[in-house]
Order: C-alpha cells, then sequence, then structure tokens
C-alpha cells in the first residue's frame, strides 16, 4: 500500500488507538480512553483554530451532560450553559410548552458544539495528548489485522503510525467510512434544507420553539443571552447570499408568529448565513477488522431532533468502554458487540429525527399538511404524544 | 330538477330526517334521533339480506361499545363479542403484547360489524323505523335551504321525501358526497392491498397479531371462537382467486411466525377471500346547507387502525345531538359546529390509520423498514409509545 512512500518504511510512531478526525467525536474519546489507561494519537486534516471554531449543533442531551460531567468536562457548561425544561412546538394560532423535565425527569442544555469543542482542546492539552492538526493524505491500511494509517504531516513529511485499533471519528467526508469493505448503506435525501443565521440579538424565547407554518418550519434556537441561532426551511440550493435581511426576518417573523398573543420577535445584526442540506445516513456494520466508526463517519440526522452531537457522544461512550475493556483487559466481548449495540441507539435517533424533521417541514401536499398538524396536536394535547417527544429529544440513557 | 317525473310533483313524504344509507352510520343515526323524539326515514339501494350479510371491520372501540350500551344496544355485544385488553405487535423473531387495559384503562371489542348490523336492524324494526331498501336513482335536491330526495322504490315508483335535514350515510360511493358543492378533498392511495381471508377454524391467537414482516403485512384477527379473519399485504391489483389455499396458509404461517417460540398458525377451511384496496380520503366540510354527511360518505381511512365503524360511530354520536338540538330545541348550535367539531377525531383517526399502516407495511426501501423496525420496538419497549398507540387504537372519548 504506498509503495511510492519511502517514509512508511521507516521506523513509525506507534500507539494503542490511532484516532481520525479531532472534532468532538475524536477528541472525546482520547479523553475517555486516557482516563481509562489507553494511549491514543488524533489526526486532524483542518487546524485547531477551524475545529474550534466552526458552527454546529447546540443542544446536549441530559445523558450527554451527565457522561461529560462524568469525565471532568462539565464545569463549563455548568457555568455557562443553559438548561431548558423543554421545548415550545406550534402552529399558527396556537404554542405549546412541553415540559420535559415534567414528562420525563430529563432536561437538556443549550451548549453549542464550539463550547464542547473548545473544553475538550483544553482538556486533552492538558492531559498532554499528542494531536496532529493539518494533516493530509490520511490513508488507512491493513485494518482487518495489523492496522496503520499513514499520512503527511503539517510540515510535509509522510508518517505513519502503528496501532492496536483505528478509531474512525472523521465524518462523512473522512476516509474511515470508505475502509469498511462491503457496508450496507441507508440513505433518505429530503427535498428542503435549513436556512441558519445566527445574529446578534438576544433570544426572543427562553426556550427552543419549533414552529409548523404553511409556508414551511422555522425554528428559533440561541447560543447564548446575546445571540440567536435562527433556522427556516428553504428549498434545496438556496443561495444564502440572495436573502436580504429584511426578508430573513420577515419570514422568520411570520412562521414564528410575531404579534400573536402579544409575542415579539427581536431582530438584530446577522452575523453568519449558511444554508444546511438535510439528510439521514446509516451505515452499518459500524465496525471492520480493527476499523472502528463513532459519530458522523457512521451516520447523519437531519438536525430538526438535535441528536448530531449527542449520538455521536453516545458511540464514544460505547466504544471507549469497548476499547478499554479490549487492550487492557483482553476481553473483546464489548468490541464485538459495539456494531450491534450502537447500531440500537442508531436507529432509535434516526427515526426520532426523520420523525421530527416530516412532521414539521412542509411538503406541499395537503393530505400531508393535516397529517402533520393533527399529529402536532396530538403530541402537544396527549400526555402519552408529549412523553413519547420528550423522552427522545431529552434523550435515552447512555448504553440503550 | 328531474323534470322529467311526474310524480315528485304529487304530494310526497314529509319526515324530520332523510336519511340516505342503512349501513351502521344510517341505521344508528335513526336510533338516536328515535330516542330523542326525532323521525326519520332512511333509504338504502341494496337489500336488508345484502347490509346484514356483507362483511366488515371487527373492531369497536371501548367508546364505541360505551355508546352502542347507552342506546340500548349492547346486550349482545356483552353476550357474544369478546372484550380484549389488548394487541400483540410482532417482527421477526419478537411477539410484544401491548395491555391497553394497563395503559389507558380502555379495552376494545372484537364484535363484528355484521354483528351490529343485525342489531341495529332489530332495534329499527321494534322501533317501527320506515327503511325503504332497493331504493334507485337517489338524488338530494335543494340541500341548501329546503330538501328534498327523490328516489325510485322497489315497485319502479318514483318517490320525494321532504325534510328538514338530509343526513348522508351512503358511503364512498353514494351520492350526498358528491352534492356538497367545492368542498376540499383530501386523498391518498396506497401501493399496496389487504387480501382477506375467513377461514372455519379456531382463532390460533386470543388477541389480534399485527405483524411486520419483511415480505409484508400480516394480521391475524378473529370473527368468534370458530371463525378467523387473516390479512395479506399483497401487491395493489392482486386477484384474489389466483392464490391457492395452501399459498395463502403459508404465506400466513411465515409471515405470523408460524414455529417461532412454540406459536402455531393452525389452518382451516376458507370460506371468503378478497382483496381491499387501501386508501386515506377525506372531504370537507361534512355540512352543506341542510345536508350532513356522517362516516364514510365524508371519510375513508384503511383499516389497519380499525377505525372506520368506530369514526362513523362518533360521527353520528355528534350528528345525532346536533340534529335533535336543531330540530326539537330549535338550537342550531351543534349542528352549526358539527363539521369542525367531526373532522378534528376524523384527522385524529386518519393520522392514527396513516401510522399504523405505514409502519406496519413494507415499502420495498430498506431505509424505511429500519425506521419501521425502530419505531416498533420503541412502541414496544416505551411505556409512553404503546400508551400512545392504545389511547388511539382503544379510541378517543366521543366528543373529542
Amino acid at each position: 500500500m504506498c509503495p511510492g512512500r519511502a517514509g512508511h518504511n521507516a521506523e513509525g510512531m506507534r500507539t494503542q488507538v490511532a484516532i481520525i478526525g479531532a472534532g468532538p467525536a475524536g477528541l472525546l474519546l482520547s479523553h475517555l480512553l486516557a482516563q481509562g489507561g489507553v494511549e491514543s494519537v488524533v489526526l486532524e486534516t483542518r487546524s485547531e483554530e477551524y475545529v474550534a471554531a466552526r458552527i454546529r449543533a447546540g443542544i446536549l442531551e441530559h445523558s450527554s451532560v451527565e457522561l461529560l460531567e462524568a469525565a471532568g468536562l462539565g464545569a463549563r457548561i455548568r457555568a455557562e450553559g443553559d438548561e431548558h425544561r423543554g421545548i415550545y412546538l406550534q402552529w399558527p394560532g396556537e404554542r405549546h410548552h412541553l415540559d420535559f423535565v415534567d414528562l420525563t425527569g430529563r432536561s437538556v442544555w443549550v451548549y453549542g458544539q464550539t463550547e464542547v469543542q473548545k473544553d475538550l482542546i483544553a482538556a486533552r492539552r492538558a492531559g498532554g495528548q499528542e494531536i496532529h492538526y493539518e494533516v493530509s493524505d490520511v490513508a488507512l491500511h491493513d485494518v482487518e489485522e495489523r492496522p496503520y494509517v499513514t499520512f503527511t504531516d503539517v510540515s510535509g513529511a509522510p508518517q505513519r503510525i502503528d496501532a492496536v485499533v483505528i478509531a474512525g471519528c472523521d465524518g462523512s467526508f473522512g476516509p474511515s467510512r470508505s475502509a469498511v469493505p462491503a457496508a450496507q448503506v441507508f440513505e433518505r435525501v429530503y427535498p428542503y434544507s435549513w436556512f441558519g443565521i445566527l445574529a446578534d440579538v438576544a433570544p426572543s424565547t427562553d426556550e427552543l420553539i419549533y414552529a409548523w407554518h404553511p409556508d414551511g418550519f422555522a425554528l428559533h434556537s440561541m447560543r447564548s443571552e446575546s445571540v440567536s441561532r435562527l433556522y427556516l426551511q428553504v428549498p434545496n440550493g438556496t443561495d444564502p447570499q440572495s436573502w436580504s435581511d429584511d426578508r430573513i426576518w420577515g419570514e422568520l417573523s411570520k412562521r414564528l408568529g410575531h404579534g400573536q398573543n402579544g409575542w415579539k420577535l427581536n431582530p438584530g445584526p446577522i452575523t453568519d448565513k449558511s444554508v444546511l442540506p438535510m439528510r439521514s445516513y446509516v451505515q452499518t456494520p459500524m465496525r471492520h477488522g480493527e476499523l472502528y466508526l463513532a459519530g458522523d463517519a457512521a451516520h447523519i440526522v437531519p438536525p430538526t431532533g438535535a441528536k448530531g452531537l449527542n449520538l455521536a457522544i453516545a458511540d464514544v461512550a460505547l466504544l471507549s468502554r469497548a476499547l478499554i475493556s479490549k487492550i487492557k483487559d483482553k476481553d473483546s466481548s464489548y468490541a464485538d458487540a459495539y456494531s450491534d449495540h450502537a447500531q440500537r441507539r442508531v436507529w432509535r435517533c434516526t427515526h426520532f429525527s426523520w420523525w421530527m424533521t416530516t412532521m414539521l417541514h412542509t411538503s406541499g401536499d395537503p393530505f400531508d399538511a393535516e397529517l402533520q398538524l393533527s399529529q402536532l396536536r396530538w403530541v402537544a394535547g396527549s400526555r402519552a404524544g408529549a412523553t413519547g417527544l420528550a423522552e427522545n429529544y431529552a434523550g435515552l440513557p447512555i448504553g440503550y
């Protein structure tokens, strides 16, 4: 493999777990492995500044917070995060609060993935973690038995890392996913996207508002006391720069119900505009030989249920235990069960994300619209319906 | 209108409510109206023997039983019906019992529509109800204000009935539906049908089994201690006579899990084979002028959630109150609210029937199949999930 690269035959690095990807999944895995006495090396194609700054999810499930706290990563969440008891679900003329704490005893936390990433970078730096940023030409080799990874480091030098196992935490564009041969792939592309904005304005709501509207879904989320995050359903292929700020606020005001029952949406300076496509993707198995996938490398969910980051954390919780058990205790049973075990939650979250997405986004079909409204009324009006949404949204226990 | 029919200008019949259709909706309406002191005449294109014998739904919701009992029609249900605490939900390798009584305090009754029909015919006969069977050329006139119905009676004579209101209980093929001008229609046709059989064999289960299977849905229902009713998902356009009895029992055995955990499906002589198309249909409003629609005349659900007959009963419960109030008490408020009020339950049941149908019938898409299995696991494993199914299946209170 790669016979042209002379450096690969030289004495390379050696570690127990080669982790590809320094996003939340990769860094949390390195953190939990280190706490379990297993060493790792992390490779990342982007710069540290880039991964620390990219805007991603903003909601942590109850179990994710518990896990991060148990790993010593909870201080800033408690100090700077915002605990939410639930969400608002609305459609024209009606807004209902679903109180997850009342329904399930579990809350969620607004705490941006950017912040989780910063906490993980700080923790791994304090732990002396070896992380190679800005690498290129990452390739996985001999994953069936004696795996190693080759790459070009930031200085341009070819490198090789031999490891007991490789953990693919490199998302949907990394090389790990395709290193699983004959994987089964399940995919659904949705006929709409999210137009997301960040705005320097205090949120107009204390908790997230999920709004069904005949003109399309809208979501009022937030990042902090002074930064709002809002989304609009738009057709695929929408150019974010083609929408003026006035048009964006006008559409958000209409769909979120500005002026209804005295509620007002406060506009403010928009600091970021982007359009996010929506898709569901599941690849199985999540393990091949000594390669294990976690997070977006194995599955993508549409963002409606706020499940992407939480699912990555849940994967890593299972995978860290499996690898510590395998490497330290020479017990491969958890590693052998990892893919099947993880897939159960993956499909629960994939189903929930699909369900939330298809309940809230208009398709243009009047029959669909009436089904959606009937379902929303039932979810908001039935304790069983509300609890079903709440237990999925606030999150199932780690290990489900 | 119909100027060629001389008889229509002759002195015709006069009644308070002209009911078109002598199925369960029409006869129950005439029964409840009579109990409230309102007289009616019922018209039916079929013979009494035909309507009494046609095979239809077999499950009565908790509220339907309560309503029929309150109307003096419960004696045979209690004596000959079979109260079920819930249903079985299964997929290959797993069968779960959902106990509606435990989850919601409400049971369902296996009691065929044929039996309800017989009870209604007997009750209306005892009440001296005027019913014209085997009529033809039924036409509705002047429904906005001073409505009347013309028809040809069984002897071939033209007839006219003037009424305060017309109740269209004549199903999806009758003339009432199309007498509502500019109605909004919502429709969904499903890409599969049900192949239903009746068999002279004791049911192999104490309660209904709803079975997801990769080759298609199957349902084990029953009519009595000695008659089983079973269904298979088949492609649209399937000719029931093209399937041999052996093939039917073979497919049922496979999909229902014959041999799994010691369970056996007992075959027996098949006495009826039919293929039922599946569709959702809602027409709104359910009232135009002095014409009111109830039951299948206004809406059709696929049979998966056992809602068709129950929804007709719920419509008639609202409509009978509305018409008694309008005609006896000169209070039109319930009549004016009838369509909006009824539509809420119609959409709840339409959504539930769609949900049960799309959760259990295979589409051929592997992503759909995994979503279905994840949803089934959640419904069977979560109290909220199970309660959500149970409260919809066992039925919401009349007046929801």
